[in-house]
Order: C-alpha cells, then sequence, then structure tokens
C-alpha cells in the first residue's frame, strides 16, 4: 500500500535539510507540518540532527505530542512546542524552533528584532519574548511539559515569531515553505540588525510597510523563488555526501518543482505529473 | 538559424552565477545588459533566482520594462530599475540590483558609503540614497511603477552606486564585467567599512585619490583579472553540481577568456576563434 | 595480533578531524583520550594537523608525558596540559587544547566567559584564567615543562574550561565525545557572547539553570546527536578528500554508530556486531 | 633540459593557491621568492590571480623588476614592492602583498596592530605604516614606480610586516614558508584584534614574549605542520576543480613532504627521493 504521505515526508526532510544547509539548524532544532487532512495531528522527525533527516524518520504526532503510532525509536525532548502552537493556532500550518548564532544575541540581551528591509518584513511588526524563569523558575531551559508548551504559545499570541530568553527562537507559518521563508529570512535580519546596531542608529520598516512587505514576500512568487534556490544550494551540498559513498535522499532532484506555498502537500500529490510537466513547458506567469 | 545573442546571453548568465557565487545576490536580486547594437532594448533572466539563471532564462526587454517578444514566464517584479537608469543614462550598459548583507546595515541606518582602499574606490566619490517613502509613503520598498523606477533613477544621478534606504543597492556600469567589478568590490569595501567603524576613525581616499583608482581599476587588466578569478570559482562550486548529475551551464569553461571590458559581447562574436588561439600562445601586454 | 585500541584510535582521529573540520583546531592545538583500563596512561597524536591525524598517529604516553613505546616520531611540545590534567582529575578522561579565533578575544583582554544559552551551559558556572606570567615571566607562552603544565592543571581546578591569557583555551571532559561536545559548544556560547556584548547587557544563565542544563545536555541523548551530526559534515567535507584520490581514514563510515558517551571506547569492542544490528532495527528510546 | 627551478616554481604556485585558499588574497595580491643561488633574481608571477597561478607562470626578475628573459605576457605592476624589498634586505628571500578584509580596518583608521597571542607573535614587535600621499600625493595608490617602491621599503625597515594607508599589507620572510605563514598569523592576529576591541581592552604579549614565541613559531616544526594543513585544505578544494574536468596542478599531492623552512627549494631537489623514503619510515624527531 502506497503511503499517502510520502510527498510530505520528503518536504518535511527536505526543509529540515535545507534549514541545516543554511546555517539555521546545527544539531539541535527541529521544524514540524501539520496533517493535510487531519487538523489534530502533526508530522515531525524522530530525535536526529536536521542536517540527516530522511523520509522515514518523519512520525505522526497528536497535539499532545504523542506518537499516533507506536514507536520505540527515540523522539526529539521539545515537541510540545509544536503540539502547543498546533492547539492555539488554527492558522498554522508550520512551526520551527532553532538556536540561530545571529538570533541568540537577541534572546541574550532582551535587544527587541525589528523589520530592517523588506524581506526581514516577514518577521511581522513585533517579536514577543518568553523567559521560562518567569513561570517555571530554573530549569534545563527546554521546552518540554504541556504546560511549559501552553504557557510558550501564549506568549506568541497572534505573532509569527517567539524569541526565547537564553535558548532561540521559534517560528509560524501558514504553509511548511513560509514558514523556512520567514525562519531564513529573520535571521538574515537579525545578521544586518546586529551589524546595522555597530554603526549608527536603526531605521526600521513602518508599520504599513511591514504589512505590505508581509503580504508581498509571503506569496507564492517569491516563496517558490527562494525554495528553488535553497533546494539547489542543497544538491550541491549533498553532491559531496553522494560522492562519499553514502545514500542521496530519495528524488532530491523533484523537490525545487513548484508547488502553492500554503497548501498542504497531501493534496498536490495527484496534480504531479501534471506540474512537472507544466513545469518543462515554462512555468506560467500568475 | 543560430541566436546572434548566445555569447550575450551565455555571458549575463554567468554573471548571475558569480554575484551568487560571491555571496552578493541569494534567492533575490538581478542583473542586466543593455543590447550591444540597440540602445532601446536590456537583457535580463525571467524570475529566478541568480544562482540558476541560464542562456536559455535570458530575455529581450524595451527600455520600458517590457518583453520584446510575448512570454508566459514569470518575470522580475522590479524590472523597472534596470529599464529606467538605461532610459536616462546613455553611458550605462549593464545593471545590478542587490541586497548584500554588508551593505544593508548602510541602508537601515544612513551612515554614508566610503572608499577605503583602492579597490572601493570604484564605488566613486559619492554614494547617494533614495528612500520610498519620500515621494510614495508606506509601500512594500519593492520598486515596481515606472514612476517608482524613473524617481530611483534621478536618485542615482550621475553617479554609479544608490543606496536603497530599509531595502538594497542599485549598480550601474559601462559595460556588464565592469559593473559585476563594482558590485562585488563595493560589497567587499562595505565589510570592511563595517570593520573600521568598530575600532577606529576612518580615512577614506580623497578625492584624487578616488579618480585615480577608478581610472585605474575599471582598465581592462583588473576586470578581466578578476573576472577569470570568479569564474573559477564559479566552476569549482558547480563542479558539486555536476557530480550530483544536475547539468551544468552550457560552455562554462570557455568563460574565462579574455575580452575587452566595455565592449557589448555581440560584437565580439566574430573574434572568438582568434581570441581563443591568442590566448593559448599568452596574452599580450597592453 | 589485532590491535586492542584500533577503535579508541579511530575514534580519536575522528574526533581531531572533527574539530578541524569544525573550526575549532587549525594547524596547532590537540585532543586527548585516557586509557580505557589503565588510567596512568593516555593518547594523544603525534605531532601534526589534527586535519591529517590518522589512527596510526596515535601514540600511547604515561601522564609524565613521555611515550611508553621508544619513538622517533615528532611530538607535540604542550603534552603536559594533558598529562597533568588526567594526574589531578581521575574524573577526567579527555582533554583539549585549542586557540579558536572565538575564543582568542577573551583571553586578549581578560572578559570573562558566561554560559548565554544552553547549550553553552556545558562551559559550567565558571571559567577560570591562567595566566603564564603569573609564576613562569616571559616565556614563549606554550605549556611545555612539567612545572607549567602542573600550575595550569592547579588553575583548571574542579571546573571543565580554562583560558589562558594570550594563548588559547583548555577542556577536560568525562568522556572524548563529552570534551568534544564541550569544546564545540563553548566555542559557540563565545562567538554569541561576542555578538550579545555588541548590542546590549548579557543576561546569563543562572546558576541553577546552569546546573540543570549541563546535567541534561551532557546526557549520552545530546552527545551522540551532535556526534552523528557533526561525522555527517566530516564525511561531506572528506568527500572532496576522496575525490582527488587521497586516501580516507580507515571505516570513518561507521562512527556514527551510537555509543554510551563516558564509556572508554576499548570496552565496547566487542558489542560492536550487536550495536550496528540493533542501530538498522531503530536506535531504542532510553 | 630539465628547468633547474622546477621544484621553486612548483612551490611558489602552490604557495600562491594557498594564500587564496586561505582567504589572504582574492584576485589581487601577489607572493615572490627570491632565487636560490643568485641574491640579485627573484621570481614571481605574471598578472594573474592567485587562485590559478602555475608553475608555468613563474617568470624570473631582476632586482629592478624587469623580466630577465624578454616576454610579452602581462606582469603585475607592483613588483617594485617586491624588487625593492629585496635590494633593502639581503636577509628577505619572500615577500607578500595583499589586501585581506582582516587588515584593511587597520589601513583605514591607522589603529596600530599588535601581537596578541603566540602565533600573531610572529607579526613582531613592531608594525609601521607607509603612506603614499606623504611623499607622493594623491595617486591611485598602487606602489609602481621606483621611488614608490624604495619609498615603501624604507618604511618596511627593520620589521617583516608593513601597513599601507587605504590599501593593504606586505610581508617579508627569511623563506617562502616563513612568509606564507606570517601573512596567514598576522591576518588571523588581525582577526583576533577586531574582536577583542569590541569587548574589552588589549593585553598584548610583552616585548620578551614577542621574541621569545617570534623564535619558536618560526622554526621549522610549526612552519611545516602548518604547511601540510594548508596543502591538504589546498588539496581538497582542488578536489572540486578536478571533478569540473579542470587541470590540477602538476605533482600537488607531493608538496606536503617535509622541507627545511629557510632553505631554498632548489638546493633540495637531488635529495627529494630521499625526503620521500624517509617521510614513508616516520619523519625524524629534530
Amino acid at each position: 500500500m502506497p503511503d499517502p504521505f510520502a510527498a510530505l515526508r520528503h518536504e518535511l526532510a527536505v526543509a529540515n535539510r535545507i534549514l541545516s544547509n543554511e546555517g539555521i539548524i546545527d544539531a539541535f532544532g527541529h521544524i514540524s507540518a501539520r496533517h493535510p487532512t487531519d487538523s489534530s495531528r502533526y508530522f515531525i522527525s524522530r530525535h536526529r540532527a536536521a542536517e540527516l533527516v530522511e523520509p522515514a524518520d518523519i512520525l505522526e504526532m497528536t497535539l499532545d505530542s504523542q506518537p499516533v503510532h507506536p514507536t520505540k525509536v527515540r523522539l526529539y525532548s521539545e515537541m510540545v512546542i509544536h503540539g502547543e502552537i498546533y492547539k492555539a493556532r488554527p492558522d498554522v500550518n508550520s512551526v520551527c524552533h532553532h538556536h540561530a548564532p545571529a538570533v541568540l544575541p537577541f534572546c541574550s540581551t532582551g535587544v527587541e528584532l525589528m523589520p530592517l528591509f523588506h524581506l526581514g518584513g516577514t518577521l511581522g511588526g513585533k517579536v514577543p519574548f518568553w523567559d521560562s524563569r518567569d513561570e517555571f523558575g530554573d530549569t534545563n531551559l527546554l521546552v518540554r511539559t504541556p504546560e511549559e508548551g501552553a504557557s510558550h504559545a501564549r506568549a506568541l499570541g497572534p505573532h509569527f515569531m517567539l524569541l526565547l530568553r537564553r535558548h532561540g527562537a521559534s517560528l509560524a507559518g501558514t504553509s511548511l515553505r513560509e514558514c523556512v521563508f520567514r525562519t531564513i529570512y529573520s535571521t538574515r535580519n537579525a545578521e544586518i540588525q546586529l551589524r546595522a546596531m555597530a554603526i549608527g542608529t536603526l531605521g526600521p520598516l513602518s508599520a504599513g510597510e511591514i504589512a505590505k512587505c508581509g503580504g508581498h514576500n509571503l506569496g507564492a512568487r517569491g516563496v517558490e523563488r527562494a525554495w528553488e534556490y535553497w533546494v539547489t544550494r542543497l544538491q550541491k551540498a549533498e553532491a559531496m555526501w553522494v560522492a562519499a559513498g553514502l545514500p542521496r535522499m530519495q528524488r532530491l532532484a523533484e523537490v525545487g518543482r513548484p508547488r502553492t506555498a500554503g497548501l498542504p502537500q497531501a493534496r498536490r500529490a495527484p496534480a504531479r505529473g501534471a506540474a512537472s510537466a507544466k513545469k518543462k513547458a515554462g512555468a506560467k506567469k500568475r
């Protein structure tokens, strides 16, 4: 019986590897996607560095972050970050959690992240902070219990990015690719902010600019163009892996094909042949 | 019928990939070249990350940034940046637009870019700013309408580099390779300025030094030496791509051959065989 | 006769190459591991850049840092760093010494390293300083004599990381993989501290958080996940080497298999077949 | 007739590529070596990026920086940097000139470079400045005339590193490998100084420490260990080039063999077979 979620598993594995290849996630951090047809489920890798995640590593979880199918494999200890956001935010279909070096200085100092260029507009008008100490006192800083996960989701509120004091960042998207896009460009924006603060006074986007930028950049055009770029860079990086005699991820060469961001992948599966043919003939202007 | 612009398309595709490989352009940004014999036309890629641009992606445009040949492929939304500069500046034969991380801190703070070493002299004596807010209020920051494009070109004035507040940079060159050279070394200069401002007081080039540096560095000698270097680095980077079983760009190994910077490529096409033979025999001192 | 320390030699060679590949050690610096069954011996490479260390380069030393088996090969001049820590600290089974660019600014200024995120918690509550000038006056800064080595070990005291003024850092671990983990994440923490100090006031972990983070992160789960990641990155990097016709390190593809951090490798050798089979079937949750 | 300088040409080409691969030289910059038996001659590449220099590109020059054998190939415009230092400093057998991004901030601000760790001790007790404006007014900043070259050599005086205001750095060594070592580690030291100045007050080496460090680090042990490391990294980087079907530099795999730093290469040529055999048997401790 063919796996109805094969395309989704593959797409999520590629997202993991892109975030590793782009320097956002190292051995730690994770990204998930909500089930395309059952909003009470989500998919996430087993306990493994994103660089290595394969489609077979992707597991189905309840929103209480329990595996739908019993398993003996190790699981991430912070899955409640994902499950509790999915509970609180029906509009969110993908969640990412990371500790990128450009974002940590903000988590350490409490300096606010501000959108400094149109692509940074994707982080939105406000990036709130969450401090585990406020409700839970001294912990190992990981978000592990349902209570911690719910508190973390409340701090995110209606926003799409949250900074965790002394820990990292969590991001949300209406689709997997949008979440990857926001994760990468909010990190690029953080990098620019670090450097800009060293030479002068920041001139951030206005509220009106943020609203207009967010709208444009998260449209299918920009997200797909960036996705094709990141997949290409990943293919180059993995070429070395293949050269070393290690297995390449199944069908990686195909992942660049255009898809409508925001739509869960599984729904698109039947259209793949058509989409692929359309691509060869030249993508339509939309 | 052979394509009379094959050499130009190839050269422009290589320029795109060099700017990506050197870290100037990521998924976004673009470079164009004016038509070698019809000054009312220019060439630019379809909507695609520079890393991936192939000769077949290069399209011919009017100076109103409309495709000369009707097409269904997606187009960049900011082509007026190119068309309006070509209208305003007959001396300009190539335009580049990017959001390099070393340049964005200046776009965010309004700190002026200054030439700090001889190769940075290529950015000229003044790098003006353009702020879309001044004439157009809150926008998504992209330069999309003819009015915005014309305003942007007026801000460039007689200069060769323009900083866009909260957005990026636009550069001009009398030839494609000169434009690539200026784009890369102005970014390297920005990088140095960021670091120098952190430790002391800048001692920029004098007006006389800028004039003399600009003249020397944009001569054929320096531009060709740098072009051969960037092509070599690109070849190494794309070797990984080829190893992954992906197509290499047609005739990439040839692009390093000497050409006179500043002359449109198409005019040189008949001389290729001779130029290639000359190269093997050892390039003449000029 | 098979070498009873083959697995240990291999593991230590991989640790060397990981630290080079991750940008911690360049031509200089070294890592050692205590003998798994004889606590009066340790293993370390001959005088060679970590990038190049092979299993055959690993030599057995007394705690006085003399080779157990007479040899004519060149030896590191700073081996007393290792031997004297093993003498003073029975709980330590691995020592690393390096000059990572992110750590040197602290060694130059005397600014204290502080744990800024949970993974940085691995550097512990205090990172003391040692200054060779205090006891030995002007030297070439290397730690070469038994007296210098003993002074350096006293400065480490009960801690796991020591900064050497105008020189570098030394780290200790209860196992080889833990030492690699601490070395890499303390350097990542230093990188974050450098950037955070440029934009605001540091908010470091509390004493309670440090204690809880250290405990969690140095458990087998996190260390093994990171080890698999670093080995994968090493494999990609060495693929280029292999492509150049150079020898790949023996059995490198195997090093990613799970092992219990903290247990010397030689004891695990008999279990290899079983461990490998278990891995294929999916690692147990523990 | 075999070329008596084949080994030297090869070694100098490797030095060029190492300096490019290590990020010191980009399209511009150069390194030379004095003739091993005729002190009135030196060797340097024709006008070409260091990344691409091949043994056949190496030309023999008089100390007036004129080619010994008439040639039509392009030459570097700044060769007097090399020739005039060789005239003024009989102890110098190699000269390098570069514009590394970590060094340029010092050239722009006039902040003094200081040795901050033992390997940085190689830059010596003082790094003087030279400003072309002092004697020559506004120029294009390049050192092109014999008078400019002589002024530049006078500014170097008895030292081994010189900073050129608004331009770059020039370095000298008693051997080619020592010059490469000093060039790379002085740049690493500059990188550390930039970062250290951002967080605190520098605590540089004392005069006594500088003297002792310089002596040790430039001994054959450290220089050879670093050379083997840099050659290995170059081999990995060029593996991609080879994979792209481009020619690898002749005999590159051999360059890592131990040689006594400070001795011109041509003298060692007869001993190559023996040296190679000795290496396989394990290098002697000296």
